[in-house]
């Protein structure tokens, strides 16, 4: 994700009209040799092998964390402190305790937040939450998501760091992955109020330096969830489902027609309108489009195409843009909490065995 | 369904090459001039006005039962008593405890029964269940499905028969369309052991003769599920899901591959292969073809097209062949008591707001 | 196809409200113990060895023709003479003056005759048909299709008859298969005016039972062509076409409106109807539905399939129904001289390098 | 297209590891005022409103031109006798005169030269090549292409400068559109030989300031084609069809196999391997992934989605390594010169009505 935010950033000023242009100032890595390497391949003026010098730097005014996610709150807390505007990218924290704590901070500071979940940037997903909101289908009775992808199926796939609960948190794909759609139903259908879930780790260890290692969260997970507005949903995720690269899938359905979107095909939305003459009715392929989100900002011609890194700019051109207008990028820190809660929820209800309310859950990790 | 199963009947032994023909007795209709009318348009040798003609007919060897839910048990008894073999549309009665009577009856009786779930009967299904079974997806991880329509999703329809608790028992989508989908995961993984579910009512009252009456069972209904396998998964059934004309769709998930489905596209299989050589991996399109299932019946270049009736016609060519072979059409009644069983459950976790395991209930309808 | 008519006439009469019942009389096959035990297969009354049994048969109205085509014009003229009504499956014969010849024997003898054009029997191309005639997709400015299939792709298939210019005519792929394109073509936008094309064959010779034979006509052709209304368009048709199965496919295009149709998803029409608002707009994929064309005929639930064999019922209760109401069903005998002076003039352009005049060729044809 | 320029140079040297970074020195447009907001707007140090001030400017190594047509061939002598680099955007010239005009001052210069058929670049694409030149689809049999758009299917769309013959040539969207399916044709299948054609102009006049002006070149056209390998193809162009909005489609067919794509589901390939085992071949969905082409320089994950702008990148990759290496870019301007031949053979056939030898016509170009 370093990566990709740098060639967010090389190009965020280009793609959009700006006061100013963002300049890359230092890049951190963990060792100091490789940073100098990377602050020339990413574009940054300088590198670090000591994340902290950010903080003390003057010429930086914002903070963008890609670390692993236990270093997620001390960095953000660290940034905050200095008076650093600070994007992450997701999840906010190993728990909903711990991302409540940031959000507490970020709060304190006065400083522009956001966290990363960049999949809701996408034209065609700006698009359904326009038609979602316009009441264009109605009122919503349904809704239904996955992310799913294969990244690991293969067991004989090294043991790593993400799947060690004590760097991520219990929740694996839960947590990793989840987060995702969990975030994308906050964005279309507002918060959730309740959750009963499983979650198993099908491949329970991987080959590590010295003989096999325990994976200590789950490969996969599903949930039924109830909206605080009372409509039902579920979500799945999947860190080993075969064949899915991008399974990033959701759809909306309402009393007078539907929306659905699979990443995998990120420029189309699908929409079915019940009010289309009988005999005619049908999913319409709608292609992203100048008119859908800032599709237009990228390319003046519709169905021409829309890429990853596009979605990410389109993050970092709100994230700028809130800095210099003082306004809020959503979602800020606090509205991750709510994602983070519903993680927590799940696992409780995967511990307990029933319905597990969100907000209990929430409302303590803000305590 | 009583004239597709005319018109299967009409076909079955041209489409297949049999000992003899099936012949069309009798046809009968809640009245005795609509059922002469019937037998004429439906190529019946007569029509009658009372049910009970069959049982006495000598000519009659077996009975096939397209009536109202309410009427199933008392049919389905009264023709094994009479010594006919039964085929009926789902689902097998009202609750799991009535199909449970219809299958200890089958069972005394001798008689052949199958429960009228076409839908395993396509080639397309019958070709992901030789690629499960066969292990080319590996071990099944995953398993989900949908049975999703629109047909009562105008608010304005009138209220019938069907939402009447003491016609067709509590289970509304639960019943008529998600016993569909918990028959597949059945077919292609087995017996499930427990759910936890949700379901909605989400028109509550439809206009009727006289002012507006009470929609008593479900339009949609989801749940989470564990086969006796351990295999997680989920399912979703709806009769007012805008847009969806037969969603029945199913995704098998494996740790060597997955294979997928969507009714609306019948006659393909989606088919990934983890074993494709890296770069060239991806879902295969495979068309129905001869070799799957029983589509060289029907036609002999692949990819030519199968419809709905085609399933009905494998359906009864089955049933036909166990009569003449006396052997079993699968499903017969007593697999069918573990779908409504199903059924039960999710109603009862509904009711009561957590896990149910499957067995009691399945245990309790057959004491 | 001759199991395909018999499927067909079995259960015509049962799809569809009739005044009486289609009896299977005579089946004749190249030897009489093969047609004793086709009849039994194929539910005819009784079977023979030669087909002119047929023609002196009283109880016998109709004749279907399925045989090799260099036997269709002799067997057509002697049932036309004998007083039966014809259908027969396409091509007409082996060329434009083959079809002319049976053509005015059709009009001589005032009996019903149709050429098994089948696939423009299916729901999704009536209701084509229906939204281009009705200016849905204002004024037509494109017609494409092709219908390719790769049924003869791999080189070591066996030579067969259909490879003999003798019985087949000159035309490979051009007259098996381009033929139906051209009908489409033809049902769709009218008649054609003048064409340009090439065409190949690509396995030039393939093994016989004495060493490697001759294939004698193409494997694949493509050509351009101008309709009699000015509309431009084009065709390419195959048998080596690796991968398509039941390639028939075609897009209309309008000036207000696109329609497009894959006969390997049958049961679906691509409509793209530019009035629809900005923004919204995108190309639907109409499932096949009560209302679109004879659908509701065998099914009365949308979206749930439709069927190869279905589309065949279709044609042969057009070709029932003229018979008993003394009316046409197209694409008579006349209409089908049309596709084939098509496809001599691809044939005459092939040899002669330009663009050349259907009508002259159809003209002559008749003279 | 500007613009897309100016986004691929700011995140060039963040995407590749480059031995320098791409510097946007001096934009040049039609006024002075509007290039100093442009210069603003798109990242570059000073704008001009003279664009011979790009020749004299000793710290501009490379120019790109994005202008209207007529002017590319007196931009680009321009450029390439100041000894700069030079990039545009295709097409070549207004004939391929006049684009062999271009290419042979750009031999005699030595300078790097690259024409912007930017769709070339697509990692499906790249992926489709490795494909066919491997023999992974055997020896290609037939290839058909279509670019189609619907941008001035609106007949009360104003006249404008790209509907004039002095402006961009004869060839409307034959030259303006075509000519990406031809390049494409070109990489993916070598050179042309021949070509037949025709060519519509459907809307014939369009609303101007004083009245209705004629429109004076095509809105859609369809040739035939053989390449110098003898392998036969097709290719339709259309500005003006309905629904269509990036309908850049191609589709390669082999003994062996077939590749297909569509660039509204950009970051998608569809193979068929006739090497798959019997009862599982289908077509598969290959989703863009690292190993394709340049994917894996933008996003580490499979299917994550690769945009229009990220083509336009590798594009500006390419011609940057070729300054840096003294290398070339495909397709230098000699390569072009080959599509504009094609373009005016085409031109040609209409103009006469039959089959035209391109290399004639590219002959004629260079002489």
């Amino acid at each position: 994700m370093g990566k990709a935010y740098a060639i967010a950033l090389s190009q965020v000023s280009t793609v959009y009209e700006m006061p100013g242009r963002a300049i890359r100032r230092v890049i951190a890595t963990s060792d100091a040799a490789g940073a100098q390497s990377r602050a020339r391949d990413f574009g940054f003026e300088r590198g670090t092998g000591d994340w902290r010098d950010l903080l003390v730097a003057d010429d930086v005014q914002a903070v963008g964390i890609a670390s692993p996610t236990f270093l997620h709150a001390e960095m953000a807390l660290a940034a905050l402190q200095a008076g650093k505007h600070v994007i992450y990218e997701k999840p906010l924290g190993r728990t909903a305790r711990e991302a409540a704590q940031m959000a507490k901070a970020a709060r304190a500071s006065g400083r522009v937040t956001m966290a990363g979940f960049n999949y809701i940037k996408n034209p065609a997903t700006q698009l359904a939450r326009e038609i979602v909101e316009g009441g264009e289908i109605g009122e919503v009775i349904h809704f239904s998501a996955t992310h799913v992808e294969d990244y690991l199926m293969d067991p004989t796939l090294p043991h790593d760091w993400r799947q060690v609960a004590a760097n991520v948190g219990r929740a694996g794909a839960l947590g990793d992955i989840a987060s995702h759609a969990i975030n994308l139903a906050h964005f279309l259908c507002g918060p959730l109020a309740e959750v009963v879930g499983m979650r198993q780790t099908v491949h329970a260890q991987r080959p590590a330096a010295d003989g096999m290692a325990e994976v200590e969260n789950d490969d996969q997970a599903q949930f039924l969830m109830r909206f605080a507005s009372g409509v039902p949903g579920s979500i799945a995720a999947s860190r080993i489902h075969a064949g899915r690269k991008m399974g990033l899938t959701y759809e909306v359905v309402g009393t007078k027609g539907t929306v659905r979107f699979d990443q995998e095909r990120m420029a189309e939305l699908q929409f079915y309108d019940a009010g289309d003459r009988r005999a005619r009715q049908g999913f319409r392929t709608i292609l992203a489009a100048p008119g859908h989100g800032d599709y237009g900002r990228f390319c003046t011609g519709a169905g021409h195409g829309f890429g990853y890194n596009d979605m990410i700019v389109v993050e970092m051109a709100e994230f700028i843009r809130a800095i210099w207008q003082s306004s809020a990028a959503w979602p800020v820190f606090a509205a991750a909490v709510h994602t983070a809660a519903v993680v927590d929820a799940v696992l409780a209800s995967c511990d307990e065995g029933g319905w597990i309310d969100v907000k209990t859950i929430e409302s303590e990790a803000w305590a």
